[in-house]
């Protein structure tokens, strides 16, 4: 073929470093994507199964699903700021999708991950986010097996967002979901409540003073692996990330159809959450959190989860808070250190958008 | 509980037809995002998987997986506008991500999805897409299992981004992936191209003319499992989207470590498609497609192939366009009706950016 005549294309890209900034070209599925996947992302992400550069990635279960179930959950960031005190849309998206899974007391295995960028977005934030993902993976445990890569205009969308979706592996006769809860079981939620709401509201400049407080953002799948090895009938597990804490015992109170009472007293809030709080009208118990579980089991194991919790570093606060109780009626119900008795919703409205 | 004093909260949210946009708290993960689920999404998204509100989709493989593979695939759609004629950004993301998974010889099963959408957006648009959604999911005989729904503030996005994954299981012993192009292997493509990308620039405007062209958005995972119920030794299977045939097969080349040659002349494009793409100076072989395979299989196969492919309406046009051949370097070339070859790269730059 080498004595036909043959014209090469003239046009060759740059090398990434060049580019400081994402451009439309990156989105184009041509050699400026190739380059942008390569440069950045195929750094950080390096599953064989991703790296292949197939349409999709190959996931061989046949020696794990015998006795199996397979989870899957999906979620969209548009976390803003894109970085905040204890974390950043990377870890975020990484830990709330690995969250989802581990709720459903399966193991979190693969993770896929689509990104939409916009026009002029730095490359060296994308790079530290790739990293902060790929940091987020190796604590979980997981890999990111399928990816890809949009970009808009500039003005069309907000930085970076980033959608995942995770997969894992359930063993056969568990049994966790929202419709578990029974009169006669404690409610524990794993550390204090608030802190990533929070966190974020200071990374927008709207506490107007320092608050100290972290985002709890954190993969909980070796902490409920730990719990449910040693305790086999948790009922519920679940995440209280947008709505909080209240929005989330609501959800469980109807899909289980029974009432549950909180102690107010009991329920931990770090100092510092509390005084952002008072300051800013915000109420503790319907702020976000990326790095708590809600578990909900015979009150008898109460003790034991505690104990089992607590030796883990993301649930050094783990404490129980509530019960569920045998009424009629499927309610939230909060019992205040005044003695009185609340009845509470579900968030109405928005307190902080783009929480997560 | 009872006679204990009980304050109801006092804030209900509308009924949604009230509100004929969505709003910031629509993404609030409280009562206004289970009533935009509830009312627009769970009546067209069925699965019990994805009804019972658990954080993750619970999906029993056990019965089939004893001797298969899980094919995962993802993807981010941006396209704008968001209707075009012969489609919708709901349609377009849907088939989008089944085709990927069929690409890789696998039987897509399962879809995820999740919703960047901007503030303002109105509601009867949205419960178009999600018809839409579910009408190419019927067609393509796949269940969303797990979603997600955020909200942006107006400005912050482009009107409705949704991203897919979707996975399904291959058959053991099937091998089909982009390195497994062989010399001797025949290069078919399953329609005409570029009309996707015409489609988009008329809706937008650009043409400047009515082309009568359609996009050719289709799932395409009947196409792939009625040949590959006849052809049992298909190479490699490609959906030439951005970046369009000929970035597609120079990755092909790449990973396969081959040279393809195509014929110009024998490359299916329609008349209003050339049409366009004269007034407009783009190369058909770089629009992207979002209904059509290639197809890399021994020559010896290829007229079956034809003739299965024929079959569908999906192929109806599907046509031998080239071959591998036996050279040491990995190029892709095209043989023009005047006897001349040309180098074809990947696509360098954008054409025309957001086109799916």
């Amino acid at each position: 073929m080498n004595d036909l005549p043959i014209f090469q294309s003239p046009i060759c890209p740059l090398p990434l470093a060049h580019h400081a900034q994402v451009t439309i070209g990156h989105g184009s599925g041509g050699q400026l994507t190739h380059q942008l996947i390569s440069d950045v992302f195929q750094k950080h992400f390096n599953h064989p199964a991703l790296t292949q550069g197939n349409d999709g990635a190959l996931i061989d279960l046949a020696s794990q699903t015998a006795q199996q179930k397979l989870v899957v959950s999906t979620d969209a960031h548009i976390v803003t700021p894109l970085f905040f005190a204890g974390g950043d849309i990377g870890r975020l998206a990484v830990c709330g999708t690995v969250n989802d899974v581990a709720m459903m007391g399966a193991d979190p295995k693969y993770l896929t991950v689509s990104f939409v960028i916009e026009e002029g977005f730095p490359i060296d934030q994308l790079e530290q986010i790739a990293l902060s993902m790929s940091s987020a993976c190796a604590e979980a445990g997981i890999s990111i097996v399928a990816a890809d890569t949009k970009v808009t205009e500039k003005g069309k969308a907000d930085g970076l967002f980033i959608s995942t979706t995770g997969f894992g592996l359930l063993p056969a006769g568990r049994l966790i979901a929202g419709d578990q809860a029974r009169p006669g079981d404690a409610v524990i939620v794993t550390g204090s409540l608030g802190n990533h709401t929070i966190a974020i509201a200071e990374a927008r400049g709207n506490l107007g003073f320092q608050s100290g407080v972290e985002s709890d953002t954190a993969p909980l799948n070796h902490l409920t692996s730990a719990l449910l090895a040693e305790i086999d009938d948790v009922h519920v597990l679940r995440d209280p990330t947008r709505g909080g804490l209240a929005t989330t015992l609501v959800e469980i109170t109807r899909q289980s159809g029974v009432t549950i009472e909180l102690d107010e007293a009991s329920i931990p809030i770090d100092q510092p959450v509390w005084a952002a709080c008072s300051m800013l009208g915000l109420d503790p118990l319907y702020l976000a959190n990326e790095g708590k579980a809600i578990v909900i089991l015979p009150e008898a194991k109460a003790s034991k989860a505690i104990e089992v919790l607590k030796t883990n570093p993301y649930g050094r606060n783990a404490a129980v808070i509530g019960r569920v109780v045998n009424v009629e009626k499927a309610r939230l119900l909060l019992k205040t250190p005044f003695g009185t008795t609340r009845v509470l919703d579900m968030l109405a409205g928005e307190m902080l958008p783009r929480i997560c």
